[in-house]
Order: structure tokens, then C-alpha cells, then sequence
């Protein structure tokens, strides 16, 4: 049973949890927008296996992220900190925490962690072996990720925004993970998708693209809208307590209500921003009205605005979502050109709009906001903030760092992931099995039957004359 | 940073913005239901066409109610007031307002904006150019709709049941709008599809109807539900504090939440029972169960039940849902006799149960829940209610002018913006396009993608023939 | 209007209702999961009927449910008290009850209700007629289920856990229904299935299982990512609160935090392992990586630890859905065995993996979770808890005596509702319209319409050459 709290305790810790857990509800179901998202993406003969990794990121990275990755990235421990990864709370050991963890908190940030996994597993969707999967995903959820969430978002961080010694006075702010989760999980699938090459037929022999569209674009549709209502619960719900503990004594309290709001409103601007200016981007570029270019644009808005979303103002998320459309079609055009094939576009979307989403904030975070979502409840005092809000370099400085320090750790970690396990011959299916498809050759079958070639044959007759002599007529 | 407020202040903001955003999330993701519904409800040729109309309506509204929406809807100025439409708060400038309104309920009232235009996507789908819908939605989510919700829902509005100058001493009694969101995007629906006329095939050279079922009945099932899933956060929600603020000085609270409980049980009674009696009415009328038929009745009786929601009981509810199946079948009657052809039976279903819904709570509203749900904190104080329970004429024909105002208006504004969209040829498609469908004709290609005829072409193989051999064996 | 209450007392319901309220939204959706997991998992051919029948669980079970369901189950008027059945509170008469039960709660019991029936449909699918679900599934969700709750979850229970005369000293620890929704879904659905017997065509003239597979692997998994969301709401929803009501005068307050926020942590912990446990168990057994095998080795756990998930640690609920995933492969090995078939493996799924949850709880209980969950408020005592734990045989005793009760009243009731049935030819459908589907033959149509004969007919031609003529080019 929890300790037996103030009155004001308890009601706070009510409050919080409530908040924090339907928040990782919401986080979590972001799975189930990875996975139509992915499964509508890819051609049919693959849906199964695209799926089923969606599936096994969830599971694997349960296990993986509770057994050491919340410790890498939260066990702070009390007698030493290391501002480079976590040393205690293995296996959720002295999990609550009488002073910072709750289960609430393992649980939100597990939602995340099984995030990244997703995100990587569509760079390299259409040609990769199951154990190839398997094996990634628990590494990525399990230490490469929680690394970069230790350096950012633990008290003991180098990078930390909140820390007791801020990078260039500063520590970068990336509020709920453009660069923690996204640039993690989009480098990381840059690095599959080169180390495995295009998908058979995706150039032709004289380096022209060849459509390879996905198979579903309702599925695509379900998945991009279950995003959208999941990030309600990413951005928003990374502030991890809405009313926040009283200064004691003081019966004096500060709440993030406000903060919550807003965000979840930067985060529906800067989307539906990116969305538009795709749609109407990409009607220039090829002709017609896209609704997979649009879903696509729309999730670069919200991979953009996932950093700075608690510390701009609503019109700087129209900017955000403005520049990281056109970061995204950039990046599709050069991809072509570099005869990079990344199915669900996720180094490119994840990745670069990721990237960019942290120079934004260096470029429009907000005094005031900075200082409510850094100095909580302390007596605050000034900090860097936006370099074209006059906030000085050292913000901005800080968020490059970040982007250099997470494209290095991430290519150092996950390239030699991927490349060992090519060289093992773990990696790439055959040319024959891509051809067959996925589903075929590994999962047993194909995603969708519509034919049932067993039935109407006699043999199924002469069994169930009976049957039929004893039952009703038809309904 | 939030104002520092006391202890009571702050756990009241704190609660009540975790429970309207987390309803406002819960009214986006019928966004998605009303696009998985579209989508079902339309031929395999236009799946990705009303997809993307839905997601535009998202974006455009977003964009669209941010800049005047919100303001023409609830900018009631602190200088002047003004009956008809707001005036300040454009582009949320000056929210969040000290007393009244911060981000979250901005938040809330966008995800019930953006959904007008989704139901009036529905009746007409299948034969429209993409740019008429860009320029109805943008009109509709951000003028027409804002200035009903002006005259129900703000405190300034003509037709106001919490004004100080109330309609007949009553004001009409609108909760959560199956006036002011489904009556308007029913009658705006009902114009744009009398001015396209049918699709090509509906009725044939004697008139009569040709069925053309959608092509997807799971994806009308899972449209259902999530619309379902999101009246919870419609209906319910639209008390927008469960914890009141108190008498100042008393220490006395009084709260919403057995009002919104009980909101959210007439709810779930009115669409089951609409839901039963369509089941069974239209196995009479056309001798098998149809689920579309069933899905179509219980949104029926979730349109009826919402503006008399918070204010009726449980056995009302049935009452409620029991007429709306029959008002929406034979609407649905009606519509063919009139050779009116609206794909999602959208003005029928919306514009009809929605009607309705006015008319039934002028009969069966309660006494003490209108006193609740209107007077709050308030002294209270006798006011009319249901006509059938005793409360006289007042509420009801305060219900009557809704309905007469709201056809008025949108017949004015939304008939002259598809008739000038048809006078200058940007609404119905040609005749070929509508044949080939308009994924193939506005949007690139299909839907659905079966086959990849790309594949087993032998000069995919003579390019990769590299790959497959320093890969492994399949998995 | 609640009647007026103090500030702490209004706080606290305001809380707890939020937190129950948007915990039964969750419970709910899985009622759309469980349609999804469905549809998915039989032919295409009979998609619309299970799909419509899961739609009528929920509209039938609403209605049967609220008129004396909720009666059955909670219903314990002041006078008598009876062990067996409640026996007040029919069509929500007297409620809010002013001390224990309001709206919400009646809402979250509802959407626990529906489940069941949607459990049992799964056994019976694709060869039963419709009539026959809109009997059992009124006399399930209305009588059959309620009375097993009565004695699980209300305090006048015989096998309650918080009662004043408790079983064993001890009474059965079910805290979200691994027996009370799970088992006696599972256990109704078993003996459906055997009624019934096997589909036609599901074992050759030789008793060879002939494969049935699912038609859509994408509906599969979207259901259960669904119901695990949902799962959210209805394992840690189950505290009902998250603020206890303090002790009168002594302003010391209680929470379930940590409970709340730790049964998330062990659902997703049992269910993430069963997952993975199925992955390579099937994978062994079969030879392939199989996606819907997963789906349902992960329910499986979701199942199991439903009952003990607010009294374990977590990773006691690694050990619940480890040995889940073997019950649940085991239990299937068998069903072949014995030809039965079950198209959902219900009746293995939600019957054995809940009878295994039940037997689980009464070895792991954890003393210290089991004061907290069940007696939260009082002093406190010694009572019996997990027998591996310490804690003697007075829990696990109890629990068996529940598996037993459960088993044997739902067969003498189910199986004698399912047996009449058959004997008036209601259950059954003709061979010729199972050949034919269910779709066809009782609901007018396939699920999925992919041609569309009617376009392309000059005679549409002729009639509309007028509209092409005055509307403008493609958009």
C-alpha cells in the first residue's frame, strides 16, 4: 500500500497518475499506428511479416526495456550518477521509488521505448529475416535508446535541460524525444536500409525508381490518425505531472494545465501545418492529390514539433510544421537520387524531420515557457532560450550537439549491429523468397485469403449429411 | 507559467483540464471513425478519395479554425457583445484568457469543428472535385458552423440556455450539439447533394434505385465503434468541468461527475436502442440483418441523444433512440422517393436525428438536470423544461427556433457556396472520372493494391544477382 | 444536482470518476477489438456476420444489462442481503445510490458485461444462426454473467474477497474477472462449440483438421492491439478508485496509485511474455514465425493475469504468462484431439488461460498487495494469500472453489440454453448455407464488394450525358 500521505499528497499523486497513465495508454497505441501505418505501406505478400515485427517490437522490447533498459536510462542511484547511462533499477528493482519512479512512470516511458523499434523496422521492411528482428530490437530497446534517454531526459544527463550542470548553461530541450526517439529510430534505420540495399525491383537496371506502392492506403490512413491520438499522449503527456508539488510549507502551488493544453495545440498546428503544405506541395511536384503523401507529411509535422512543443507558441508550430514539409519532400527527392529505399520513408521522415524539430526549438523556444518547463517550482532565473527570440546561442548550440551526438552514437552502435549481423548472413532474405513475399516463405502463408478451395468438395458433404438432418433451416 | 494560484484553484484546473483534454482526444478519433465509415460506405474506386477528404477536412480545419474558428464561435470580447458572431480572440490571441478560457477548451471545441465537415463530406462523396471540399470545409469549419455555436454556446449567444437574456426565458437546450454540429453538417450535406444530383447509376431511366453497397462492411463496423468510443468524450465531455469552481469563500463545491456519468449512460442507451429497433425494422422491411443498416441506426440514436444528453434519464434515452431509427428509416424511405442520393445517408442520419434530438429534449428534459446542468453554482431558480414532464412551452419552443435557425443559416450560406462552386464547375467531376472512379482519375491509383506486376520481371533479377549471393538462406 | 458536498469529498469523487469513467471508455473499446479479432479470424465469407453479432452483443447486451443485469449483479438493497443474486436496483432504479454506487460505475460494469457474450460468439462463429445469438446473448449478458459476479464482486458475495464472512477466511481473488468474464465466457462458448460441432469441412472423413484460415491477418492484429489497449482500462480500471475516501476526521488519505499504476505494469508484463513464449513455442512446433499465433498466445496472458494483476509483483506475472502460453498451445493440441472446434480458440483462450489465472493468484498473491487491494481503508489484518508466498491454503482453496463454481454453473445453465436451442433448430445452420457463408445467405450481401457490374452500362450513359455537359473537367 502506498505510505499513508497528506491529504495534499495523495490528491496530487491521484491527479498525476491519472494523468500519466492514460497519457502512456495513448503512447502505446502509437504501436498499433506502426503497424497499420507500416502494413498499408508495403506490398500485400509482405503485410504479415511487417505486422508480426510490430507485434514482436512490442513484446521483445517489454521484456528488454523492464529487465535493463528503464535502468540504463532512469537508475540514477543515490550514491553515484553518471551522466552518461543509468546503473540501478534493474528489473524495476526499488521500483516506486518513495521520492521520483512510480510504476506510472515505468509505464509511460516503456511506451515510448517500444516506439523506436517500430519506427526502424519500416526502413527495413520487405527483405529483412525475422531473426534479424528479433535480435535488433531487443539491443536498440534494450541499451541504444535508453543510452540517449539517460543523456536527455535523466536529472543526471550531460545533456539534460534539467540538470545541476547544463551544457553551455543550457542542456538541450527536447520536450518529449524529436531526437531521443525519432532521430534515434530514424538513423538507426537509415543504417539497415544501406547496409541491406533497395528491395529487388525498386530500380531498374538503368537506376530508375520503379513504383512500389503499399497495398492499402486505408490502412495507411487508420494508422496516421491513430498516431495523431497517440501523439495526445507523446507530447502533451511528457510533462509528466500536471500539478506539481507544492513548495512546502507554503500551501503555494504551480501547475502545468495550461502547458499540457498548449502543447497538445502545437502539436495539432505543426501537423496539420506540415499536412497541408504537403498536400498542395506534392499536387505541384506529381499531379494529383496524395493521401499517403499527405498522411506522410502530416507525421513529419508531428516528429518536428515532438521537441519543442512545450516551448513555443502556437504560430512558431505553423512555421515548424511549414519547414519540415518541404525537409521531408527534400529528402525524398535526394533519397531517390542516392538510390536509397526506405519503404516507410522513416530515415527520411523520422530522421530528418526529427533532426530539424530540434534546430527549431534552438531557434523559437520561448522564455517563458522554457523556464516553466525546466525551473518548475524552483525560483527559476534566466537560461538560454531561442537564438531568433533573442534568447542567445547557447540553446541552440546545445540542440546541435544533441543532433551530432545522437547521429554519432546512434551510426556507431546500430551500423556494426546491422552490419555483423549481414555478415553472418542474418540479415537480407533471399532474392527468391522477396520475390515470393515475405509471408509466404516465412509466416506460413499470406496476410489475406479470399478464396477457400476446400470447400464445395463432396468428401465435406458425405461427413455432414447428418449434421444437416438435425438442424433448423437457415436463419 | 500558470498564474500561482491556491491549492483549491489548482487542483480544480488540474482535474478539469485532465478530463476535457483527455475528452477532446477521444472527439478526434471520430475523425478517424467517420473516415473508416466513409471509406466502407463508398465503392473500392473512391476509398482513397474519401479518405483523404477526411483528412483534409483535419488539416484545413485546423488551420482554418485557429485563425477565426474559435473566435467567431466563443470571441466574446470583454467590451462588447455581440449575439450573432464573436469578434476577438483570432488566432488565439490573448488565450489563454485569465477567467475564462484556456488551451484545452480550445482543443476541445476544434475536435467537434473539424467533425462537421466530415459528415458533410458524406453526402457527396463520390462525385466531387477535390477543391470543391477544400474550399466548402474551410468555409463551413470556419464561418458557418462557428456562428451557430456562437448563438448556442457562448454565454453571449440569441440562443443561449446560460445568457442573461434567455430565448422565452429558456434558451434552447443544445448540450452537445445535435443541433449545432449535426443538423448543420446534415443540411450542408443535404444542399451539396441536391445540387450534384445522384451518381452516375443510382437510379436508373425509370428511376429506380440501383443499390451500390460500399465495399468494406468491416471498415463501416470499425467506424461505428470508434464513433462510438468518441461520443464518450463528445457527449460527456461537454460539461467541460466535472469539479466546479466554488462558491468564493464558502469552501462549498458542488460537481458534475453524477451528471457525467449519467451523460455518458443515456448515451450508451439511446444509440443500443436505436441500434435493436433498426435491426429489426429493417429485417421486416427487407428480410435479412443487415449490419450497415444497424451500424447507420445506432449513429442515428447517438445524434439524437446529444443535445438532450446531460439532461434527461436513462429511460428517456429509449425513447429517444426508439424514434430516431424509425425517423431515420423513414427518411431513408423518403430519400429514394425523392431520387435524393447521399452516399453515407448523411442529411438523413445527421440532419434528421439531429432534428429530432432538438424536439425531444423540449419534451423530455428534467427539471432538476437542466437546473444542474445550466444553473451551476448558481442560485438557481425556476426555468422551463420538458413540455411531457410539466415544464412548459418555453424550452420547447426555444427548441423549434433551433432548428428553424439552423436550416435558415446553413441553407443560406452552404446552398450559395455549392452553388457557386457549381456555377463555376470546381464541384461534380465529369462523367468518365466518375465511372473510373476518382483514385484513378484525381489521386494517382487505387485504393487497394492486389497485384505487382513489376515483379518476376527477369531484369530485376540480373541486377540483383549480386545481392542474393552474399546474402543468407531465408529465414 | 449532486447533492452538495465538502471540498475533499468533491475532489475525491471528481477523481475517481474521471478515473473510472475513461477506464470504461477503454474496457469498451474492446468490444471493438474483440469485433476486429473476429472478422478477422473467419472466412471472408461469414466476416459481416460475426461482425454484425458483435455489433448486437453490444446494443443487446446494453439493454438487458441495464434492465436487470446490473440488478443481478450489484443489487443488494439495505434489507436483505442475499450471497447469490442482488435483487435491487433493476433498470438503474435508485441509482446514484447515495453511498456506493453512480452512473459511472454502472458504466464500467456495462462495458465488462458486453465483453462476455462477444467471448462466447467466437466459439459459435461461422456456423450459427443469428437468431440464436440475440437469445443466449441476452440471457447471457443479463442473468448468467451478472450472477457470477454477484458472488465475485459484490460484497454480499459468497466467494467475495471483501465480504464480512469470507470463504476460507479468505474468499476468491478475481480482481478483474480471469473467472468472472473470462472463464464463463469461455466455458458458455465450449459448450456452443460442442453443441454445434465442428464447421463443415474442419476435419476430413479420415478426422484429419483440415486448415480454416483466417481471411485477414491485418484485422487480427488490430484487435488485439486494441484489446490490449482496452486491457488498460480493464485491469488497473478495476480499483473502481484511485483517491480512498479518507478516514472521517482524521484528514489521512489512502491512494491506489501505486496499485493502478503496477497492475498496468504486470498486464503488460504476463502479455508481452506469453507473446514471445508463443513466438518460438509455435515456431518450434510449426516451423514458421506465425502472427496470429502470437496474437492469441498474447491474449492469452492478458487473460491469465487478469485475476491476480493488482496482487502480484511483476515478475510473478512473467511466471502467469509463461506458463498461459503452454496452456494455451497445450489446450489446442487437444481441441485437435478431440475434434473440436472452436474458430476463435475461445474456450481454450478465455477458459483455460482464465482457470490457470485463477490457480495462478491463489500461489503468487503477494501479502502485502492483497491487504492493500482488499482491505484499502481499514486496519487491516492477517488473511491468507499466495501459497508459494507464505500464505497458506485458504486463498488457493478459495480459487478452486471458484474455477468449480464457475464451471458448473455456467454448464448447467449455457449448456442447457444451447441444447434447447438445437432442439427447436435455432442453433444450426443448413450445410448449404454454411458452404455458402453466413453473409449471403442471412445478411444480403459479402462483407467486401470489390466490382461493381452496374457502372459502365450505356443506359447510365443516357440518362447523365446531360450533367457531364454542364459540370466541369476532372480536378
Amino acid at each position: 500500500m502506498a505510505a499513508v500521505l497528506t491529504w495534499e499528497e495523495s490528491v496530487t499523486q491521484s491527479i498525476n497518475t491519472v494523468y500519466l497513465l492514460f497519457s502512456a495508454y495513448l503512447v502505446f497505441i502509437m504501436q498499433l499506428g506502426f503497424a497499420m501505418l507500416c502494413a498499408g505501406s508495403v506490398r500485400a505478400k509482405n503485410a504479415m511479416n511487417i505486422m508480426l515485427t510490430n507485434v514482436v517490437d512490442a513484446v521483445v522490447g517489454t521484456i528488454s526495456y523492464y529487465l535493463f533498459g528503464f535502468a540504463f536510462a532512469f537508475g540514477t542511484g543515490t550514491s553515484s550518477v553518471n551522466p552518461f547511462i543509468g546503473t540501478s533499477l534493474f528489473a524495476l528493482n526499488s521500483v516506486p521509488d518513495e521520492t521520483t519512479y512510480d510504476y506510472a512512470y515505468f509505464l509511460y516511458q516503456w511506451a515510448f521505448a517500444i516506439a523506436v523499434a517500430g519506427i526502424t523496422s519500416g526502413s527495413i521492411a520487405e527483405r529483412t529475416q525475422f531473426s534479424a528482428y528479433l535480435i535488433f530490437s531487443f539491443l536498440l530497446t534494450g541499451f541504444v535508446y535508453p543510452v540517449v534517454a539517460h543523456w536527455l531526459w535523466s536529472s543526471a544527463g550531460w545533456l539534460s535541460a534539467s540538470s545541476d550542470s547544463l551544457l553551455f548553461g543550457s542542456g538541450a530541450i527536447d520536450f518529449a524525444g524529436s531526437g531521443v526517439v525519432h532521430l534515434v529510430g530514424g538513423v538507426a534505420g537509415l543504417w539497415g536500409a544501406i547496409v541491406e540495399g533497395p528491395r529487388v525491383g525498386r530500380f531498374d537496371v538503368f537506376g530508375k525508381p520503379m513504383p512500389m506502392r503499399g497495398h492499402n492506403a486505408t490502412l495507411v490512413v487508420l494508422g496516421t490518425f491513430l498516431l495523431w491520438f497517440g501523439w495526445f499522449g507523446f507530447n502533451p503527456g511528457s510533462f509528466t505531472k500536471i500539478l506539481v508539488p507544492h513548495i512546502p510549507g507554503a500551501h503555494v502551488y504551480e501547475g502545468n494545465w495550461t502547458g499540457v493544453g498548449r502543447t497538445a495545440v502545437t502539436t495539432a498546428m505543426a501537423g496539420s501545418t506540415a499536412g497541408l503544405v504537403t498536400l498542395f506541395g506534392r499536387r505541384i511536384l506529381v499531379g494529383h492529390w496524395d493521401a499517403m503523401d499527405v498522411c506522410n507529411g502530416l507525421l513529419g509535422g508531428f516528429v518536428a514539433i515532438t521537441s519543442g512543443c512545450a516551448v513555443v507558441e502556437p504560430w512558431a508550430a505553423i512555421v515548424c510544421g511549414f519547414v519540415s514539409a518541404w525537409v521531408l519532400i527534400g529528402l525524398n527527392v535526394l533519397a531517390l537520387r542516392f538510390k536509397y529505399d526506405d519503404p516507410l520513408e522513416a530515415a527520411q521522415l523520422h530522421g530528418g524531420c526529427g533532426a530539424w524539430g530540434l534546430i527549431f526549438t534552438g531557434l523559437f523556444a520561448k522564455e517563458e515557457f522554457v523556464v516553466e518547463a525546466y525551473n518548475s517550482g524552483a525560483a527559476g532565473g534566466e537560461r538560454p532560450f531561442g537564438l531568433l527570440m533573442g534568447g542567445g546561442w547557447g540553446l541552440i548550440g546545445a540542440q546541435v550537439v544533441e543532433v551530432a551526438a545522437i547521429v554519432g552514437w546512434v551510426s556507431v552502435t546500430m551500423a556494426t549491429v546491422f552490419y555483423v549481423l549481414h555478415k553472418l548472413r542474418l540479415l537480407r532474405i533471399s532474392v527468391d523468397d522477396e520475390l515470393a513475399g515475405l509471408d509466404v516463405s516465412s509466416h506460413g502463408g499470406y496476410a489475406y485469403v479470399a478464396h477457400h478451395p476446400e470447400e464445395g468438395h463432396p468428401r465435406f458433404y458425405a461427413d455432414y449429411i447428418r449434421i444437416n438432418q438435425d438442424r433448423g433451416p437457415q436463419s
